[in-house]
């Protein structure tokens, strides 16, 4: 069987470097399709690109413009391959206008060394069956985000208030999550995880679609299978932006992914 | 007069959308030039490219090979211009060699709005002349730094215990700066002052170079002239690597920029 997560983030090679793929309309989320989402199907044209170096170490994503459901291209242009890591240059492109230039490095983390020194905490959550389902939002909200429609999400209580105008103010939303077709997460899943729980400023009631202008995501290790925990939080509102640092822990414990986007705050309604 | 930073980062334009740069061997650390310094030369570079959009706003780089001193080019794509903001596909190259590949979005930071929402907390220091000047460290720093030599430091004494074979473990650093020639600081100068201060590892005692795969900066207003205080921090040493977060405030208690870096840790001695 092939899991949903796979078929929507499959590319096809052109045989030039470049690969064909199509945005499905299940990850519209706001005005566009969800950058995360995005940012997978890069990480899958990579995969193909380095095969001995499958596993995404770094990416940066700058938005240029908003995805539409349908046909885009993944144009790879690779920039240095030697030792354990590589680096590539990448576009993905939809009827010649580019919605992501993005750079990224590859490598095996298989191959990393096994210490493991993390001081960072793990984010504490009631048990999955005691938090607040994904399912229960308002139908607003799974108006504005079919891709609500992927996931299996349990937010922290203390982090909806917003669904009820009641944000806590404090800038922080932490979920369990899992895909909803049962697909274990893995690195390439993780670039997409990281921009999947709505924008931070809902739990400062600023809400609204957020539109990301860059996004970076470290994959730190690959994620055991089960259930992730989720949390993003931002520190530095002002200027009419905010920056929404996210990570993202496995069921074992451990820090597999971190992220830092750069995006507008929603215009007021 | 012309400031050494100013003289440091000057780019000639080559008439093709290329300017021509000299990397000064005064920012050697380690075993190259300091890859803040290289962020700076780009950002130069790109606030010739957008005379209307001046200001990096976020500044992604990889890091592919080490700078040495001497002659350089730097290479810019525009990938989008257009409304408040303009993204850019830049590569620093010296002899047909890629240093860095960056993806950098600029603008005008005097025309965000003036909203300051900011949670995180400046880092506290005793006054400069109760901290210790990076004058004192020992020459072994200073031969492996000579690009110490354009800063004036100083650092919380609680984070230099590294100097004295006493690392405190929590890995984390936090010091004064400024230009030891009395230039301001100003959106791009940010860019250098990120990546300034030693590895965060060495308060881990983990001594030694730490190679920059990847760098991230946010540059989010512009800084007030005076002492800036920097702090950086880790929160994830694993597998060979540590991502860097950096802070920089400004003299009237702004964030003005944050960073993170993904960085390979230093090999043992």
């Amino acid at each position: 069987m092939t899991y949903e997560f796979d078929h929507h983030t499959a590319v096809h090679p052109n045989g030039d470097g470049s690969f064909a793929a199509e945005l499905d309309r299940g990850w519209v989320v706001g005005g566009g399709v969800n950058g995360g989402y995005l940012l997978s199907l890069i990480g899958t044209a990579l995969r193909a690109t380095f095969p001995t170096k499958p596993d995404p170490l770094a990416v940066s994503a700058y938005y240029l413009s908003a995805g539409t459901p349908g046909p885009a291209e993944i144009a790879v242009d690779v920039r240095r391959e030697g030792g354990s890591v590589a680096t590539a240059s990448v576009e993905l492109r939809q009827g010649g206008e580019t919605r992501i230039a993005a750079l990224a490095t590859y490598g095996d983390l298989d191959r990393l060394g096994d210490d493991v020194r993390t001081t960072a905490e793990e984010p504490v959550l009631p048990p999955p069956d005691e938090c607040v389902a994904n399912t229960l939002s308002p139908q607003e909200i799974l108006e504005m985000a079919p891709m609500m429609g992927r996931f299996d999400m349990r937010f922290h209580p203390d982090h909806v208030g917003w669904v009820v105008g009641q944000p806590s103010g404090r800038g922080e939303i932490a979920a369990w999550f899992r895909l909803v077709d049962g697909r274990e997460p893995d690195p390439v899943s993780l670039l997409m995880v990281v921009d999947a729980l709505p924008p931070v400023t809902f739990d400062l009631g600023l809400m609204g679609w957020a539109p990301t202008l860059e996004l970076t995501a470290h994959i730190r290790a690959k994620p055991a299978p089960g259930w992730l925990k989720v949390r993003h939080a931002t520190r530095n509102v002002a200027g009419g932006m905010f920056e929404e640092d996210c990570e993202v822990w496995d069921s074992t414990g451990r820090l597999v992914a971190q992220s830092r986007q750069l995006a507008r705050q929603p215009r007021p309604a």
